[in-house]
């Protein structure tokens, strides 16, 4: 094949990349793109019932199968009610390739008054809003379509951002040369003297340690580089805590692992003493925020510590661009290997939650709800939990072995993980999705509940139902009308939105919700579990977050008095 | 009271300016802004399910009402996603007022790596991002407030355009002179001289003529100039045609009305006629697009047309800056009442859609189903009528008398018309909504319909359900997988979003519809009409356009070849 088109192309490359499903909506000025890249093999389309859900399951796919995913929105109305989504990819580091429809270069070129416009002329102004919320841009032409194409996707490789493709509608079906789908899309490599001279400074960094503690970070997870980490896992005097964007990036089960931590919010003081008091401290691809801190609460300092970064490492001071991740972790690894350090002791043990001693049938709350899912989560799940009590409830499990918990600690939008379980059943089909989330957040996008069940995935879904917007009333004005939700009737939803198969049961109590463990039990039967849970009660690390929202909000407002 | 806070003062504002109700989610950016404004009597919290949701309902409420609307939602994550809701605003004219809460000066100031954020420090990134759908934009500060939000809301008011207010956390509950409160907002008017001589030059331009023919636009209706309209109606010598925008403007029964003018695919030839043969054309408020144009099949000469815009006139190639439209629709009247034309043959009963012959049991198609319901549709009706089949069925209607049509010609984003029915219902709670909505569009916004209920609307929703997007079938692909959708229970979900109350039926035949519009008779009960229809059926109008779509590609598929 020496020519193909221009949605052929962009098709054939996300095919080599992963990409097995192509998420979004039609819409006239997409149908010919859509033809064009769904006649090549091995992209499946996935509808979606809007195009932020597209955007939400896009992300969940890219996180979870640690490669880009792709969705396809139309001029204008479509593409703008995914920015939401794909600002999320941006703020948590996920590579989604965004495809936005356009109208014809003619009619652009005219400034024709065309619906889906402003009646302005102006073509552009949708592609400059994405401009804020992508790492690169295109919009397409024959002549540049296949360089463009590849310079942009490999933007969202080298950086994990998302990207914008911009598509005219007579540009999708131009024929274009395809000899460069012969060579794999060349990605960015680390310079090697950098690498040396890193790996030279390490050495001398290292040689007065004895240990060496990790902090693992959403970087690390979403270019799937949690295998460097597991080796280095191995070694002796390594110990490794994640972040809240990456828990369970080692198996919390390891020996090495001290779980996730959050500055004074951390679940277990010997993690935070360890990672706080580290000798040495390597944070590879770690972020800094609010939430992933404890609110600034680190006692570690970041700028006396390794750090490994996308693009670049540093140690103390000094910055070496050009080592990228994949190789400063591959360094460490060396130089630990060749330290012969000690072995450490484990303290993984502290990390599990008290067993509950109140009875099976009194009214269940936070702390016995996820005393119960920690007793029974099954290994191989992705758990995905929504912010709020779903989060944080979720980030003090220990996560059983070959894990993920896919949520979001910096973007925080209400409803993501929703649409985010279907790209995450897709992704890993060998895992089975878990969701938690709650009833206020489950309303923002409860319509693609359908497409997950019409896919065939059978997730185990909790809505805990506590009346409305509990993590905002823990926060402030607890009786204020903006804090209640209609009250919908959860148990009905799967059968409205087309699967009348799924095991519906709501649960008031422990015992309630071990046989509704029991039914989950079938991991080819989709069951959906309504937790009633009190409307003001939260768990242990969400009470600690939220009091530190109130204070920061509390700091803001007398300083301004 | 001297002071008040600056949520306070906005609150106000809007009060005066006609809102009832706020619309939105809340946020922890946001609580303390919801606080101050609820505070302010008048203005009711309407919580929706989504951000999108709540522009599309605050959409409808400013549409319905002819009068501003506001949502509130919270920084980045909520924001963003009510973009598309906003844009539609902004294409389509309708004064929406988006709220935007922020994180507190100081944060912002010091460049707090904060959840909602990059984590870059860059807090104008959302403000940029909606500069490109907004008319004016400000972040308020306690020294600027009171000013900032009303030359904001002047300028949403003055253009129909939407305009976007961020509030600092901290700035929310600053105090402010309330002084302002007592003078209503001024807004632009008319240059006194301008008038003078627009009415000179229109009196010499109208003094060969013996009639008139009005095309009344959306920029009439969004702004609450009908009146206008309906008064120079009454005079002899007069007719007046709509635009999709702005359907029944001029009420249907009226013996001046010609319905509704859509170039070649106008439903009357009559009306076609007499529109593009005028000898003296007055263009009120009209928008010139593709859709609202036949695919630009008018067959007037818009550059020899009297024009009636916003903020100036027209007469032929002279502009007259300065001449607001509800003051050039004045001088319209004062110069046809002095020039006592001849009275003019009526030609409405052409409009009305032919009645149906085939039985009352066959399978209903589009046609027997807009002819059932032209027989149906009652009075003092807000129909709400959805981008596709709905739309373009709808508008061939003859709308009965003190009624309203809502849709989307210009922006043309699928899902809208959900959300909007909860702001018309607000709106105009003497005005009974009757959506029509396709099932692929439905599923875009569903959620909002259990707010719908909750609220205490009783709307008669139509949801046709042809299996997919038979308006994308229509144009391209009919066979392709992007034009199937999940298969939902239509009839089970007013029970799942929790309104059990609601009246469910499935119809097929015309009989079944006849004895749908039975149940639908209390207007004090909802009533959910699922309407099987055939998955490649269209209204006589789509069918038009969709072929002017097809042929518009074909045409820039060809060119680029």
């Amino acid at each position: 094949m020496t020519t193909t088109t221009v949605g052929g192309y962009l098709a054939a490359r996300l095919v080599q990349l992963g990409a097995t499903d192509l998420f979004g909506l039609p819409g006239d000025f997409t149908l010919t793109l859509l033809d064009e890249m769904l006649a090549v093999d091995g992209l499946a389309w996935i509808g979606s019932t809007n195009e932020l859900n597209a955007a939400y399951a896009a992300d969940g796919f890219a996180r979870v199968g640690r490669r880009p995913a792709a969705l396809v929105t139309t001029y204008g109305v479509g593409e703008l009610s995914a920015l939401n989504g794909i600002a999320g990819s941006y703020a948590e580091d996920v590579p989604v390739v965004h495809v936005a429809g356009m109208p014809s270069r003619a009619a652009m070129g005219r400034g024709a008054p065309l619906h889906h416009t402003f009646l302005d002329g102006d073509f552009r102004r949708f592609e400059r809003m994405s401009r804020e919320v992508t790492a690169a841009q295109t919009v397409l032409d024959p002549g540049n379509a296949t360089t463009e194409i590849d310079r942009v996707l490999r933007t969202a490789l080298d950086t994990s951002k998302p990207v914008y493709i911009g598509v005219p509608l007579d540009v999708a079906a131009a024929s274009v040369p395809a000899g460069a789908l012969a060579s794999p899309l060349g990605t960015a490599t680390s310079e090697a003297p950098a690498v040396e001279e890193f790996r030279a400074a390490l050495w001398r960094r290292i040689a007065a340690e004895s240990e060496v503690c990790v902090l693992a970070g959403p970087r690390v997870h979403r270019r799937g580089l949690e295998h460097l980490v597991a080796a280095l896992a191995e070694l002796p005097g390594v110990r490794v805590a994640s972040q809240s964007g990456s828990k369970a990036l080692l198996d919390e089960e390891h020996p090495a692992s001290l779980g996730t931590y959050l500055g004074a919010t951390t679940h277990s003081p010997v993690t935070r003493d360890l990672v706080d008091g580290a000798s040495l401290l390597v944070m590879a691809g770690t972020v800094q925020s609010d939430f992933t801190t404890g609110f600034f609460t680190h006692r570690y300092d970041p700028a006396a510590a390794v750090e490994l970064a996308v693009d670049h490492a540093r140690i103390g001071r000094a910055v070496y661009p050009g080592v990228r991740l994949e190789d400063s972790l591959r360094v460490v690894h060396d130089l630990v290997e060749h330290s012969a350090f000690a072995p450490v002791e484990p303290v993984t043990a502290a990390l599990a939650a008290p067993a509950p001693a109140d009875s099976l049938d009194a009214p269940l709350d936070q702390a016995r709800f996820w005393a119960e899912v920690q007793g029974w989560l099954p290994p191989s799940t992705t758990v995905i939990a929504e912010a709020g009590t779903s989060f944080y409830g979720a980030l003090d499990l220990r996560l059983p072995r070959e894990s993920d918990l896919l949520g979001q600690p910096v973007w925080s939008s209400i409803g993501y993980t929703l649409p985010a379980s279907l790209g995450a059943g897709l992704a890993r089909p060998d895992r089975r999705p878990v969701l938690f989330i709650g009833d206020g957040s489950a309303q923002l996008t409860i319509s693609e509940l359908g497409t997950i069940y019409a896919r065939g995935l059978t997730p185990v879904v909790f809505v805990l139902n506590n009346g409305g917007y509990t993590v905002e009333r823990a926060i402030q004005s607890p009786k204020a009308a903006y804090q209640d939700i209609v009250a919908w009737n959860w148990t009905r939803l799967p059968a409205a939105l087309g699967a009348p198969e799924v095991e519906c049961l709501t649960v008031r109590t422990a015992r309630e919700l071990r046989a509704a463990f029991d039914r989950a039990a079938d991991p080819d039967h989709a069951v959906l579990v309504e937790v009633v849970l009190p409307p003001l009660d939260v768990p242990r690390l969400l009470d600690e977050i939220t009091r530190g929202i109130a204070a920061a909000n509390t700091v803001a407002a007398d300083s301004e008095g």
